[in-house]
């Protein structure tokens, strides 16, 4: 399924941060621009970027509004962004309305000077967080929570003397789902939550050091990835090099890095936490085949986060792997969306399928995930008004039943197909000839030895949640 | 003198503040738009209005942004923006720089629900205030130094059960000049600084109530003005009426509103603490004729702001009043300035001259003041090229001599002709046959018994003010 | 009445031509959009600018848009327009709808090379003439006349060796109002109708030649003045000088200038055909105190366009001159227009009234037309709030009684006040203690010996005219 | 390679024409905005859609501009372009510089009323057709030679009694390559030239009909293809059905369809002349695995045409087929390029290498054409890089080596490195460990029966064309 058809349906994306700090003093804000670019699949609600001059003024500038990084970003704004340390932020709006006001990096003034933050994820207790801060008096004019871990940052900050620190002790206070990138006037600092849900990886080209959310952004500005910030570290760039505090580590089965990331969000050519994300899906692909055989000619994925898992698929089945569908790269967010009334539909207009291909085939389709159906309902029709004989749908997630406290928008339990119907309903209803959905116990294999987080699927959360959504609590 | 010409030779203009609460529970967002429309020559950097239905979910919903009010709001916002309380700012940057970010109402979530505050003023304390709250672990967001204001208001009203009593002791912090309009979830609130420094009004309509900086924009929205705001007044309005608390306000005597507003600032229909400008700038005209009587023919103004002392001047001395200008009413922010190489000159795309009027006429040209002197000497040059015999030039304030610490823009003193030349020198300068300052024992029959800030050219701040030019100190 | 209000109450305006030749062969986009910025009273809608480069490829660059001169052409645009030989144009939609298409100059490439027009006016014959050329084959891509002369300038040339007597063997065919600017691979050639009904004047500046509908535009540039073109002259500029062509010139007593110019399009300090247009204005208000004496204590002019022949009222009667009222002159072309149901009028928005200089007075009140009479009865309604007691209103034209067919655009008879009611009926109306129109008669005495067209008055057109309304014929 | 890249290297695009007739009476801009958009792949630079109301008033309305599909067209346009006679175009600029005035369709006005003219290809006696237009009094205000052939059909119209008619004697005298889609009046009317070079095809869906460059287009509004116009053909569009002239119809074996629509320009889902380029690129991947078999572990498609011949390849050569690299979706057409000084390249930024799958393999990467050579070289790198051992490169068409003048814009031949080295040679340039080209014998067998031009890899035009580059000649 195309991401575009994700925003519509409603299985929301995360954010993307990225860093970069060249120790030369050469300016970074092309840098932070390519990898935003290379991120820009984790949101394309808002954008920006803030650098600053760590030999000059440290003063920091910055750029940011709603829209896509081609869109908010020109030649101009670059140029104008001078500074050898610069945090840049793609966002989807998980938390927080659709506002220019929320979009990050959150640039704020404070006692020791000026810092950016660009943060993906959600905290759990972002709602007691802030109120007790605005019994001390704070103010907030966002409606976004990173700007509560601003205010702990700063507080803290007040007490000690080191910046990183500062850091580490808001991380005492906050709770749930956070990849940090901060500038501090004179260092980049990264912070990863204790559980790992949010992934965060180093990178250097030459005197440059980067952290980004996927090392295909490490990869896009030339560079090479170091290694992955730990669960629960802080990575202090200065014009010294690296240093890392693991104080706040959570032992390796504590950890519960987000399932998620590896079926449908990252890129597939990252690497995250070790793990290659297209081995994740080609597994993924090969588990389904393996939990769901079928006599079939051919398998296809649905473009463009299900062709992995086909490719999987076809590996283990030994039925040959083809491409039934073409999709429309013009498809933007502009794009006038048909009404009901009209006989062009927005699958239609996104995907087609080749006929040549289908025609006469018993078809193997593979996506990442069923939301409301109606998408999934339309492809099948689509293929066998092509001439496809069978459609065997197999998805590459389990069913989603529980909603998620960390920063993945997964719609309310109403919109979930799954949340009222059994498989062999949903079977019928999209019209498919056979149906299975990844089993939960098959998901380890996709990631190896690491700890990950299911609950979305199980309801199995690593850390208390709160009893309700709070995703729009501040709105 | 054009406002535009202004910008460019750096006396900056202020801010306005609108304030609409409709009892009956209407929108007010389209009366909010006329009113800042009306205000639109205090500021034209950027703009924005913040609404709240005090009798629905009282949340704030607001739109601002760099631009004229025509530019940043549209129909469709004007729609979007329901409430039946609404609080609008236009903005010249005399303290923040020009961003996006510093644009108003500042919009603020805090222990009690959402604040939106509009600011017209600067104040002394700013950076000791600020220091102060970054102390105790405040963050900052802006450059402006309303966002001091807002955190004040929050955290008095942790202590106080009144949002208005709040703004009362927030005031008893903040030193300096300000007109406040604060939209609190179910009360309008006004406030003028002790001295009065700033102008506000109060206006009606039927059975909604308006706070504005000049009485103009309260005629704009069919309104009628019921009286100013007084010195140190905190006035709420709720649905019960208005309420006023005056403990704050100085004795008469200690008073010392800007005298420039009456002078240049304000438009010359409004009426600002029971004065009128336009009669305040046939008082102005008068006294220069008085104190200047020459030999001419004609007694012109430079538009917009000179033409009434002309008038004046014209009155008192006799002599006829004619119109010798054309301004180019298209002269828009980005207009294209012709390079110095060019045989086009600004001043000469702005301003014509009327020959047939002119020709053959010793001019008396009034202006309300002289900066660098540039532009005057500019508009002499077109006089006696179009056959002027002698032209002879009446200021109506007095020359600049000192900073403004109260949120009006004169430039630094290099650049101020005034600060290092006699008026003979400046007369020859400009090529005028005879030049005249409005003397300073004379302004204060501007105002009657009003009670004047005339620092600017005097030295004598009402209250203390900085060692240093503070108006940037957030940058 | 301020233009934009005009152009809602539907008076229409013109549009302005501007040409500029340096025969020194440096740059001349700049000078033309000075030139334009100086006309642009004379159309909003559209503009553009075509240049060429004589002494190089002789290839036409342009840009042209809907929208005002500075809204069209930025700093990148004008650099990019590189050429010595530039026409430029301001368009109010008279003939051809509001669309980029009919945007000129129009630029048309033909055997001979490039040709760019621009052309202010309207042509009574265009529908024969257009059907003529259809049926020899022609296509038209806009709906603009001006298409139509280009059409005939081009398939002359293809029977005359020089361009300039391609444009008057054009102007035999072509009938109606036209002032001409075009710029041929070589040359600049400027050319008038034979009656003169719309002005063109010739300036000079060092080498540079220019061509321009108003003397203000020449001035603007930091040009002299050297002649009008005469009504049937064509002019011709080359490297080698002007050369002029007076063939089809009619004798002074069959010419027929357009009196509205003296009345209330051209700028006050524009020159036409010798009659300086503030001046003439001075006459009309006299006219009209000699004509109309009433008692009173002050007279005031509607800005902008009636403030002159206020200032003639004056003079004539003795009555004192007074400004009455405040324009605001920010209201612009996306200015929001309230809604009937609400209280804020357009007119207020844009008028207001100093009540310190009306009240209690006996009020004339000097406006160049009433169109539908709703804006003159607000503006009166406003003074009389403001204390005015009584409100004598004088008109400085005849009123609109018939329909222009050279480019002025009158609205449909329904529409207008005067074709349907007596002049005391309009009195009452618009709630005048008195209304004078200025007499038909009188008009002569604006432009001394000049002839004039007054057809819009008195039907008496200067040349035969067709049955109906082809304004819009082609749309 | 992707189509963006394809911009920068010069292999230019053509343009797409799409019609739409809804003989019920309904309103058909919707309808074409979705056909335009499945043929956006034809054309990025500009679109246009106009549209006639046969029932009412025929008066045409039309939007174009350059940019996208959602770009140029909105909501608000849509809804505005009433009338149930449509024409759409895409274009991407072969002859006829980027302008608006370029943008199509081109809408004229003749004797007979009004036409909306769309037409993908380009004429080969343009220039001659121009010149002697010209000589009979014609003028151009494009520089498109889509102006040539509305000249000529207008011309015929005044002739003939039928709209048909004249399309057919126009295209006596046009020569070159064309599809045209042409509303009159009261009729829809589709023309192909008679060698068939631009594919037009009909669709019928139920009271609409429609014409489309491509199939994909008929499909995405839900319609079905009845069958292709026939070269030389024209058919004509009425309320009371399809009528076919078919006596310019050449003999099959003279026809001369564009053979680089089946290898590039296509849509893979399309199928033309009854040829599925899906299928056609299979067969040109096992041409290629035929002639050019080696030793490798994978076979990868460079994005996205290249993964068509790539699996055709690995079909039949019985080697795996694989995704190796990943496209960012979101390089638009502003998106920043590189410095050549910076580090970061655009290949990078649009594709990476999935490492996971090329690691250690020798691979066969099939891309569907060489231009300069830099970005194929740019690729091999990254797949080294990425582990790769050795990587051999097969493209799907012949090297170019023959100027096109039909419409497809080659680059010039210093540019094509084709030119001026041999196949080894070019191998060392790119880094190959071997390379292959598609044979031209081989092309036939991509489209079965149907008679195709090779000549950009022959030099064997079907027709005579001009000794140089005319796609220019106007600007």
């Amino acid at each position: 399924m195309s991401r575009l058809e994700r925003v519509e349906t409603g299985l929301g994306e995360e954010c993307g941060v990225f860093g970069a700090y060249d120790i030369d003093g050469h300016d970074v804000a092309s840098s932070v621009y390519y990898g935003l670019f290379a991120l820009q699949h984790r949101g394309q609600e808002s954008c920006g970027i803030a650098v600053t001059d760590t030999c000059g003024k440290r003063k920091v500038l910055f750029k940011k509004d709603l829209g896509l990084v081609n869109e908010v970003l020109d030649e101009e704004s670059l140029t104008n962004l001078k500074g050898n340390l610069g945090v840049g932020h793609v966002r989807y709006s998980t938390a927080g309305g659709s506002r220019a006001e929320n979009a990050q990096p959150l640039v704020i003034n404070y006692v020791k000077g000026t810092l950016a933050i660009a943060h993906n994820g959600n905290l759990t207790n972002a709602v007691e967080l802030r109120k007790e801060l605005e019994y001390t008096g704070a103010i907030f004019q966002t409606t976004i929570d990173s700007e509560v871990i601003a205010y702990h940052i700063a507080r803290e900050r007040l007490k000690t003397g080191k910046a990183e620190d500062a850091v580490k002790n808001a991380m005492h206070k906050i709770k749930g789902a956070y990849a940090l990138v901060v500038s501090s006037p004179r260092k980049m600092i990264g912070a990863r939550d204790p559980f790992g849900l949010k992934p965060l990886c180093i990178g250097k080209r030459d005197n440059v050091y980067f952290l980004a959310s996927e090392s295909c952004a490490i990869a896009a500005v030339g560079g090479e990835v170091i290694r992955d910030v730990l669960p629960g570290e802080i990575v202090t760039f200065t014009k010294d090099g690296i240093q890392s505090d693991t104080t706040m580590a959570l032992k390796p089965e504590k950890q519960a890095r987000c399932i998620f990331e590896y079926i449908y969000f990252a890129r597939m050519d990252s690497v995250i936490d070790g793990v290659n994300v297209y081995h994740s899906r080609i597994v993924a692909g090969k588990a389904l085949a393996e939990s769901y055989p079928v006599q079939a000619d051919l398998v296809v994925g649905v473009p463009d986060s299900g062709l992995v898992a086909a490719k999987g698929y076809s590996e283990y089945s030994g039925i040959p792997y083809g491409m039934a569908f073409h999709k429309n790269s013009y498809v933007g967010r502009t794009f006038i969306k048909p009404k009901q009334s009209q006989r062009e539909s927005s699958v239609k207009i996104k995907l087609s399928v080749i006929e040549e291909v289908v025609r006469g085939k018993r078809i193997v389709m593979v996506d990442d995930s069923i939301v409301r159906g109606t998408t999934c309902a339309n492809i099948i029709k689509m293929l066998k008004k092509a001439g496809a004989k069978e459609v065997h749908v197999r998805i590459s997630s389990p069913p989603f039943l529980f909603p998620c406290y960390f920063g993945t928008d997964v719609p309310s339990n109403e919109q979930l197909i799954a949340h009222s119907h059994t498989t062999e309903e949903i079977r019928e209803m999209i019209g498919a000839d056979s149906l299975g959905y990844m089993k939960v116990e098959k998901l380890k294999d996709m990631v190896g030895d690491l700890k990950y987080c299911d609950a979305c699927f199980t309801g199995n959360y690593p850390m208390d949640v709160p009893g309700e959504d709070i995703s729009h609590a501040f709105e």
